[in-house]
């Protein structure tokens, strides 16, 4: 089982970095779109979005937020972590296919609140800034591991519908 | 099938307000976690969870981002949207049955940008303020109606391993 290891406050440094990626695929588009109740077109419907602007589906932005939010969760500073306050600009659309990449830089901490403010900045494969922002985090204060919990598997049915 | 209607830019006024309601589900907690990589226990494992200072599972501080995000694009300003920053301060957190309502409020308009500042409140079923913040989007100029996308049914597999 895999594990999740923390980085306690007293570990954090201003300057620390800390990366996580992942590709946006149609499955996620379904999946964020069902659990937001976000079900705009824009993002779900290829015959509709590529009358659009865009010229195809793009990613909800929020999902690129939640990148952002699982990074913190699980690379740093971890488990056990308390997530006080997040800003996001969104800056560029995500197209099924980019390849993103989370990057947390550590900007300072504060010894009274024991929170750390990280800047978090996410960048698709040609190197373009698509969200950016800062997010402020409590560290715990002592190690932590914890087993990553083993999701069961999630079934798009009719995944061909889809397709259309 | 179900329409969403936009506000256009010219149609919309400070102190304008709109609403947005979801129950968080075990589903959620799922879903998010797939669609995310967030996969810490303290939001899945309800043996890991209720030895926590939460006592339960809580719901992923950006789920809650997720409908506000929902809100935004579904309801005020509506589809055809341009969501450009978010801001999110995380209060009180959520547990499984939490009936949470976004709360969208007009806080004003730039002319210049044709950016509205939208006030970002989320109040759960004790009137608690679980999440605040702010948002700018450009709304679309023009009246924009489009279809619902009907999502393919998600499936999650051995429901019953989630239930531990």
């Amino acid at each position: 089982m895999d594990k999740l290891a923390n980085i306690p406050y007293a570990q954090i440094r201003e300057g620390d970095t800390a990366f996580y990626k992942r590709t946006l695929t149609e499955r996620d588009l379904i999946l964020f779109a069902s659990v937001s109740g976000d079900c705009n077109p824009i993002h779900l419907d290829r015959d509709f979005a590529s009358e659009s602007r865009f010229g195809e589906r793009v990613g909800h932005g929020m999902w690129v937020g939640s990148l952002i939010s699982a990074a913190l969760a699980t690379v740093m500073p971890g488990p056990g972590g308390i997530y006080r306050s997040q800003e996001l600009k969104f800056l560029v659309p995500v197209k099924i296919g980019d390849a993103l990449t989370v990057k947390l830089e550590v900007l300072s901490k504060c010894a009274r609140t024991r929170g750390v403010t990280i800047a978090t900045i996410v960048v698709n494969q040609h190197d373009q800034c698509v969200v950016r922002g800062k997010a402020v985090v409590i560290p715990e204060e002592g190690a932590v591991t914890v087993d990553s919990f083993q999701l069961p598997e999630v079934a798009i049915k009719a995944e061909e519908a889809v397709q259309g």
